[in-house]
């Protein structure tokens, strides 16, 4: 029983990858897992809408290890995040650019017209925005700060998947990556600063 | 006639915010706009597809426009990046978090399914590349640095739009704004620089 749940669950994953959420109906996931009707409803009682806040709390925990593991590769949290855009980037190329990361399709589908899976979205973001600012904390950056920046970095993931799947151009992901690596990089020597710097002094005549 | 046409654009538009693309059909199009199935396909033969790529360039080109205006208010390209993203944040609040500019959204959703709409997205994309990194060369940079600055920023622009959604919270706009402010700022000091810095001069003991 509990194959036929991951099944049905990993089924909706490839299909809200492939067309979003409104394009996907229960018959189709019934026939992508395969499974009945009835066993999809045995599972998920409240149906499509259950199963798919399901999706998003297994895929944001998956995504948030996936985070976890590429940037431990990397001890300074600046390579680790232009590594993490990098692994990204290879992945959507390998994929054929198909939605990689579902969820943030997801979100900017549901966040005006279904309030439960807006919330899981939420979850899910703030699970990963736990996971990179611990990230930079461990690079010295102070807790507010690093929060700031995590959700940037969030941000910036989210949407140069989106430009990247719209150019079938993978490269701006990377290029994303170095500009990740340069803003962090900028935080990290704000903050290592124990004195302010005289005015001017950053800039060469 | 003319009106009709853009009477059925417009509602296309709140629609297509409201709910996305696979959720909006030609018959709640119709009771929308409010126009006859026949008027439909007479200004938009190819049905919905041909409708929505008519909606993605007339937004693509809106949204280029009033990204020009917010920024001439302001000279400096990292200011007025800033600001555009401040305006961003005040929009989505006014709205009540709807979907303030759903070409974002529409990429991520026909990006592997639908080829001419997501060519549309592509053409919208590169206007505002064309547009921001104008914007950018204005303010010192070079072409490529400028063009790969510009892509990021849009990357950033539709991501933050995407959490601040499914948080309900537009201040993550506003703080990305300042880590855009913080980005460009240090292209432009590196563009600015005559001579190249002795390795570790940006370092305070």
């Amino acid at each position: 029983m509990g194959d036929t749940r991951q099944r049905i669950v990993n089924a909706t994953t490839v299909l809200l990858q492939q067309r979003g959420y409104a394009a996907t109906s229960v018959k189709d996931i019934t026939a992508a897992a395969p499974a009945t009707v009835g066993s999809v409803y045995h599972f998920f009682p409240g149906g499509k809408a259950e199963l798919v806040a399901a999706v998003i709390d297994e895929s944001g925990a998956a995504y948030r290890d996936l985070f976890e593991l590429i940037t431990s590769e990397v001890d300074d949290p600046a390579d680790a995040f232009a590594h993490f855009f990098t692994s990204a980037a290879d992945a959507l190329e390998e994929s054929g650019f198909v939605d990689i990361c579902p969820i943030g399709t997801l979100a900017a589908e549901v966040a005006s017209s279904d309030e439960a899976l807006r919330q899981a979205t939420q979850r899910a973001f703030a699970s990963w925005e736990t996971a990179l600012t611990a990230k930079l904390v461990g690079g010295g950056l102070t807790g507010a700060d690093a929060a700031s920046l995590a959700t940037t970095m969030i941000a910036l993931i989210e949407g140069s998947f989106v430009l990247a799947r719209s150019r079938r151009d993978a490269d701006l992901v990377r290029r994303a990556g170095q500009h990740a690596k340069a803003l962090i990089g900028a935080a990290q020597l704000a903050a290592n600063r124990s004195t302010p710097l005289p005015s001017g002094s950053l800039t060469v005549a």
